[in-house]
């Protein structure tokens, strides 16, 4: 096949099979998050180069697609840069717009220039196509859809539990059962670090460190510290409060006089949600989770699935992000569900979404035209789709291809009418070559 | 207000109310497409562009979004171009990549990608963004969503037929009802030209003056041909056609031997339709009707309605176009609704849709949350969205809101539910300041 008609690089065509599936799941999905009271809008794809790179999206940053300007002003950067050295001419010169890399920067921007049409506490949902320029590999696109939830201008914790329960709601309609939210809060992972004595400027590396635990244990943790030269004090008191945690939980940490409005915090958050669950789910304090955006403030979840090692949901509160567009403090929470690894699982898991089934209606040409159209119309009050084929010779072969696009049932058009039979496909497509 | 918090030039932020307005008139379309049988596809925003630019797109191949190339290709770009003179500097040296500026590229690759395993008469349909770096204008967007019908591979009219069908029962399911379906054949229009003694390449010159019969009438359509220096002859001979037309419609050019098989086939379309339309629209031979897509080669069709100047859906055969990727011949025909206009249409004609309705249930920091949520998710078995929102000391101010939001129904919270009383906003939502 010619290389020229595949999609670019780390870009997908979806057969219609595929396509019908991501549809229906993103319709629970919507459905479920306007149910549980958010309110859907819409940012551009398109954003101002300048809000992009000068944003708080970390390494996202480095992988924006950048937009050529065009016309006069491609010609005037070309004039200007041109006048540089070749190690000083930078893609920032040539550009004026970009595509987004996450949902939250448009939503942020969004925000701030609606505010006044926006509820006081506005429950947000966004759905779309994100891009970033990566390197592409098995299970990475350069676009992909997100699917988040925010809620904006609530400082209680009411906001935590609003967006749990609605990615749990979400996540059960879409017939994933076996989950649990896991919960910690960066204040307590800060206030840790500190007690421990590790620098402020040290305490991503221990975090970075810390999220590994799920892999090398508590036993590895150490070691890395130790490589990483900090002090055996300082590791050893680290060890006494993962213990005290493991001992008795997230209480564990009352006696070290550790953050505890977070601690407050997270128990709320988890007495409220381990009753309306009603058994349904679980939700987990852990204190391992550290989760990579730099930019979250206190609590922050993730959503772990049963038979897969990664996340398939995720968030926490970012109370200094969406301020800095209009210089104010505006406390900001958001969960998101990982569209692409969901389909993915339902994808292994086989899932079957119920939907009104479809039907291949066959025809010759013989058949008078108006008569077929009338008679399919009549059809689609029933099924979700009427399609017309016209007979093939090899009607087996036509037969096990409607199979293929899982088409459900066929008919054989008829002048009489009443004697047309509407067959299930499976069961008749074998032995009538 | 900042300039930097708008949407980038020609871009849109949409607020819920209209974002849910979009989104219900894209499920009907969607839904409505896939009854009529109808394939849905997705192909990627970006694409090669090589593909872009060597496309028939005409026109719009000179406002695609090109994507900057990125690290060390962009480096070596930029030493490539630095050795040219200013003047010939291109943007086509700094880009690998571009935004689609309509459906039918992509499709016309993808059918040529996975043409193994789609059915041999292929009827997809598309929907989503396309961009165009166009001078914004009132009304005019960079961005904006297409939602395409196409069959390929099918050589008979039809094709043309289903699609005429599937856009009407669209339309109607939308709610607009007093439509009108113009239709042409590129090849009556071209053997009209011919037979009155037009060049070839004179042909688009007579066909864009006809094109504005129905604003300056063919006393206009006379004037301009004849201040375009066409032959009095010519000229005439195109008037007496078009008394015949107007006097016997498509069957006053049966006399000239006018590309008979064009007359069988527009016959042929409107017979079948007239019938299984039951009255609901019309459909009429329209000989002014051109359509501006040079790749155009049999059928033309458009959908005119009543309120507005413009046409709210088009399309045509383009039989040479698909094929190109894999040189071959591959038939195909398309019709698409046009998004954007028919939800300006929806909002002049203030057109409401059933859904099931929303509530906001009115709570207070002295309520229990968990109570409290488990109750919101009582009612989210009734209602399309339960939203929660903390009571405020501006009631009245509050519910207003509520309204303006597009709320159905409020209620507040108490501890003892079974007092808890649903009230209809609107009505409820004056004088209890």
């Amino acid at each position: 096949m010619s290389r020229s008609l595949l999609p670019s690089k780390g870009m997908r065509d979806f057969l219609p099979r595929e396509k019908a599936m991501r549809e229906r799941v993103m319709t629970i999905i919507r459905d479920e998050y306007v149910k549980n009271g958010f309110m859907e809008i819409e940012t551009p794809i398109i954003e101002d180069i300048d809000r992009l790179v000068n944003s708080d999206g970390g390494e996202n940053t480095k992988l924006i697609f950048k937009i050529l300007k065009r016309g006069d002003q491609f010609k005037e950067s070309v004039k200007q840069e041109m006048n540089k050295s070749l190690e000083t001419i930078r893609e920032e010169g040539f550009t004026d717009l970009g595509l987004r890399f996450d949902l939250t920067l448009p939503l942020s921007r969004y925000y701030c220039n609606n505010m006044n049409d926006l509820p006081k506490i506005f429950k947000a949902m966004q759905t779309g196509y994100v891009f970033r320029a990566e390197r592409p590999q098995k299970g990475r696109f350069r676009g992909f859809v997100q699917c988040d939830l925010d809620v904006i201008g609530d400082p209680t914790n009411f906001a935590e539990m609003e967006l749990i329960q609605a990615i749990a709601n979400t996540l059960i309609r879409i017939g994933l059962k076996d989950f649990k939210v896991k919960i910690n809060d960066r204040r307590l992972l800060l206030a840790m670090i500190a007690y421990c004595g590790y620098a402020p400027e040290e305490a991503s590396t221990v975090c970075i460190i810390l999220d590994k635990a799920d892999k090398i244990g508590f036993d590895g943790v150490l070691k890395e510290l130790t490589k990483e030269g900090f002090s055996e004090q300082q590791n050893e008191k680290l060890m006494t409060l993962i213990d005290q945690i493991q001992k008795e939980g997230l209480e564990g940490l009352r006696a070290f006089d550790i953050s505890p409005e977070a601690i407050e915090s997270l128990n709320q958050i988890m007495s409220v949600i381990n009753t309306v669950s009603k058994g349904q789910y679980t939700i987990e304090f852990d204190f391992t989770l550290v989760r990579g955006m730099g930019y979250y403030t206190g609590t922050i979840f993730e959503v772990a699935y049963s038979s897969v090692g990664y996340s398939i949901a995720g968030g926490g509160r970012y109370d200094n992000m969406i301020g800095e567009f209009i210089g104010q403090n505006v406390p900001a929470v958001g969960f998101s569900i990982g569209f692409e690894r969901i389909i993915e699982i339902l994808k292994e898991e086989d899932q079957k979404f119920e939907v009104a089934p479809s039907i291949a209606l066959v025809f010759s040409n013989e058949d008078d035209p108006a008569a077929l159209m009338a008679y399919a119309q009549t059809l689609r009050t029933k099924y979700s789709s009427v399609s017309l084929f016209r007979k093939e010779k090899k009607f087996g072969k036509q037969l096990e291809r409607f199979v293929k696009f899982g088409v459900d049932y066929f008919a054989i058009y008829s002048s009489d009418e009443s004697s047309i039979e509407i067959k299930e496909l499976d069961n008749e497509s074998k032995g009538s070559n």
